[in-house]
């Protein structure tokens, strides 16, 4: 096992990543708060795991009930965050209750903000049971649900107590969700990190056979680079937004198309893309540069074109419900050079159009 | 006028009490973030005051939109929240708006949570127009709404930018809810500060004939004394529950009755009798001070029985629910003194249940 720890001050918590930790009572217990607790999970993991670990929690005397809700983005509203509610109020769960997020990125994010809400806030735990939560949802603080109209609108900063990824979950993660993890790994290397990109580039066949030891290391990579990004500015006001890098395309993408037709990865790993070509005509990386992440993503099996339907008008007009955009102006997380990412707001936006029809031919 | 600060390092913030200040530019453009303005009002207040707060940061160059929900504490809801987040996204609302909460307390707590929650937090400027929501709700960053089962269960910590309270409005404000401010304006008083009570005590016809200097002095003390509490505690750790006096007893009337049955103040003033009445039976208080505040509460027009068919198993059942039950113990504010409170979780059940039937009997 290894731990990592996001440096916040008093905010300060663990990241545990290993193999068989779902039942190690030793991580959890520092977790918790008071002795009761709800474990918040989906339709697919509650039956893999949900036993075991309210099993192991009574055992170390905490009083434990459970929600389960569907699975998928479409499920990402403020009615699941008020399911939730209801679950603590019926079992009258006090100020010191503790909320465990069991499962992908979209029960942390639902079951976060919940524990951000309730009672102003309760101790939360996040323990991710897919690649992309396990390398990006469940660490940061970022909790929240969609609204109709943009991704993420409504939500708040609440930083979990410990964070327990245990990577023998990901043997029975789906293959596509396996790969959408991928997309949010193969963005550390975009934006921070050139070597771990060419490492990624020699281990992608490793990383999709699920090889035990290349699943740690790039676990582990990305979650330092994480830490250290959330740890420098967490609310977002400067560097935290490479961490977005992709994602106003993606955002439009899964609002575009119905919340949950695309995996948040597969359409952040398009948005990537399209981010890329766009630095590409801003003539800060070349074509050679765009090649190579695209030639990656493939080989990932993630897609490198925009859904088929969407034109340059339909982004532009999700685009600008951006969290992005400041008084009125987008601003976009692009490339300098792979491993190097700015926000900028001083692109053409000609530029930002031609990128999106470029895409829509190829779809 | 008057300008207090609340001191919390970066998130400190003026709150400024005196005539006219509506329309006073100079203190609002200081709160403002960007161009975007949304002014969350109540369908009592709008037609009063809605127009020409708009009209003059309209002249000020800012984009205004507005949200006018219905009145009363039964709206105080999740779905009020949903309503003004449904309107930032209509408006394509940037991160870098403010929400503006021009309203009593109702009003306040529901624009504030929404500002917390858009976009993971937006800024707020409160603009309190009862007694209460300016002595009390709108200081100090307690946002939220009530859950069917509880009040105030479900919300967040979000600091304004600054607060504007504008005294003229009480001119307009209708004798009842004056009265229920005045419950909070005696709470400082019971639990702080004992020749404010005398104060009180002497100048309650002044208060209620709305003598200006007599409510601005009220006003003053009472922020004061809130924003002193919140800076030593602003999240409710320690001190800052002492605010509470009479409040577990209070929402368990006003979810017992039905939210807006009873005024928040009028519920908080019988539930301060309430403990006071406990304090009494524990003998950290005497009869006396028992009685001297039934008169100053009485002489304020506020009730002092507890509502009609309630009885103590009722109270008890919704006050099991309350944020101060820490590890299933209820705690519960109580006077050491007249002008000197404690939070206490070791008093004997029975005495509780005393206290409780004893207004039983006198409703």
């Amino acid at each position: 096992m290894r731990t990592l720890n996001v440096e916040l001050g008093s905010r300060s918590y663990p990241i545990h990543i290993g193999r068989d930790l779902l039942q190690q009572q030793a991580l959890w217990l520092p977790c918790l708060r008071g002795r009761q607790v709800m474990i918040v999970s989906s339709e697919t993991v509650a039956p893999l795991y949900l036993d075991s670990v309210a099993g192991s929690l009574r055992e170390a005397d905490r009083e434990v009930a459970t929600v389960v809700l569907p699975d998928g983005e479409s499920h990402k509203t403020l009615a699941s965050v008020e399911q939730i509610l209801d679950a603590l109020m019926a079992h009258r769960f006090g100020r010191d209750c503790t909320v465990v997020a069991l499962g992908g990125g979209v029960i942390g994010d639902v079951a976060g903000f919940a524990a951000a809400c309730y009672q102003r806030g309760v101790a939360l735990i996040q323990v991710p049971t897919t690649l992309l939560a396990q390398v990006d949802s469940s660490v940061g603080g970022k909790t929240g649900v969609n609204h109709p109209r943009g991704k993420n609108m409504i939500g708040a900063f609440h930083q979990p107590l410990g964070v327990i990824a245990d990577i023998g979950v990901l043997d029975t993660l789906g293959e596509r969700e396996l790969r959408a993890g991928l997309a949010e790994v193969i963005k550390y290397g975009l934006i921070a990190d050139a070597e771990f990109l060419s490492w990624l580039e020699a281990n992608m066949p490793r990383l999709l056979a699920r090889d035990e030891q290349a699943l740690m290391h790039a676990i582990e990579v990305s979650c330092l680079t994480k830490a250290a990004i959330v740890a420098e500015d967490e609310r977002e006001a400067g560097r935290r937004a490479l961490l977005n890098l992709g994602h106003t395309f993606g955002h439009a993408i899964e609002t575009g198309t119905g919340y949950g037709t695309w995996l948040h990865g597969e359409a952040v790993a398009a948005g990537m893309l399209m981010a890329a070509d766009m630095s590409c005509r801003m003539g800060n990386i070349s074509t050679q540069d765009v090649a190579r992440i695209k030639a990656l993503l493939e080989a990932a099996g993630l897609p490198v074109a925009a859904p088929a339907g969407m034109d340059a008008d339909a982004f532009l007009e999700l685009m600008a419900s951006d969290k992005k955009v400041l008084a009125g102006q987008l601003r976009l997380v692009l490339l300098d050079a792979i491993g190097n990412a700015r926000v900028r707001a001083d692109f053409d936006p000609a530029m930002l159009r031609a990128t999106l029809e470029g895409f829509r031919r190829a779809a």
